[in-house]
């Protein structure tokens, strides 16, 4: 591992952990076992590690909660593809989240605070959302959802829902309960299928 | 208002913008306009502080959360009536919560750091739980509820939602947004219901 991702794997964990305003360049130094002139060498400031963290972030969003969607034909069982990957390897990734997940701490934590590096967190939620709602249209389009269902409610549901669970289990960390939100939601979506 | 009031009611609105780690002793002195003798007199200290705090958040959120329930004899009906409020009355309470849920706010923040402080919100979500649960299952029992509904699994849908319509109303201040989501979990308690 570069010295570059060495920064930022620490910076996922320090800022997952601590937040961003608390964690100082002083702190990332010391976890990544590097120098001031090595952290400056490849960042302007903790500003420019935000972003670049957040992009790693995200990267490993995708991997975990999209693995395996491609194989699947039917959007609506793409959804509920994602909503087990959310339970089963997104959530459980200690390593690389151990205080939960990074995008909703970062949101709560900064829409006051900074909220030019909050909207960057909430521009992944509206594409998260959007891809929930495009999945959902789809499957309307090809007459697989139930007559007059709303695709945004449903879309809205399920995102707050997962958000929802995020927040609950990194309070409760009860596996049980994280299994009857997703088994509530899958259910759902069962309910608006024809 | 007493400064023992005052002093909680500047730190609800500190906490939960600013988090609880991060407000210090002299923020709070500054924006209640005391001294630190004038908040030694009625706090042993921040930590004692944060659990008066806690305390007024908790009547404030029963106020408005759970204002006219009373009235309405359906279990099923007081829960949506819970939806409604937590729209109209309390997420809407930009003067006591500028920042958003306080409840959220001090989970996310505290989870990690400071445990023993995260657990008293944590109680406090298990015991809306409980109510959600409990009214689910008087529900049932006068035969209200569909047949086969696991009122465990809707419970924590619901709840879930309730969390991440907060984190996500606070993230994009979308009013719009916020109705779909309270709509759809209220057409969710409509489909169960029989």
């Amino acid at each position: 591992m570069s010295i570059k991702e060495k920064i930022i794997d620490e910076s996922l964990k320090l800022f997952s952990v601590k937040g961003f305003m608390t964690t100082s360049v002083t702190d990332i130094i010391q976890a990544a076992g590097t120098s001031k002139g090595g952290f400056y060498n490849h960042f302007k400031s903790k500003e420019d590690l935000y972003f670049a963290t957040l992009s790693r972030a995200r990267k490993l969003w995708q991997e975990k909660n999209l693995s395996g969607t491609e194989e699947i034909e039917r959007p609506l069982e793409k959804i509920k593809k994602i909503l087990e990957n959310y339970r089963d390897k997104y959530l459980a990734d200690q390593h690389n989240f151990p205080g939960g997940c990074i995008f909703i701490n970062l949101s709560v934590e900064l829409n006051d605070q900074a909220p030019k590096l909050a909207q960057e967190v909430n521009k992944g939620f509206e594409r998260l959302k959007n891809m929930f709602r495009t999945l959902l249209d789809e499957e309307k389009k090809r007459g697989g959802l139930a007559e007059g269902v709303n695709t945004r409610k449903v879309t809205e549901m399920i995102f707050s829902g997962l958000l929802g669970a995020c927040v609950m289990y990194t309070a409760d960390k009860s596996k049980e309960n994280l299994d009857y939100t997703i088994a509530s939601l899958t259910d759902h979506l069962s309910q608006i299928q024809k």
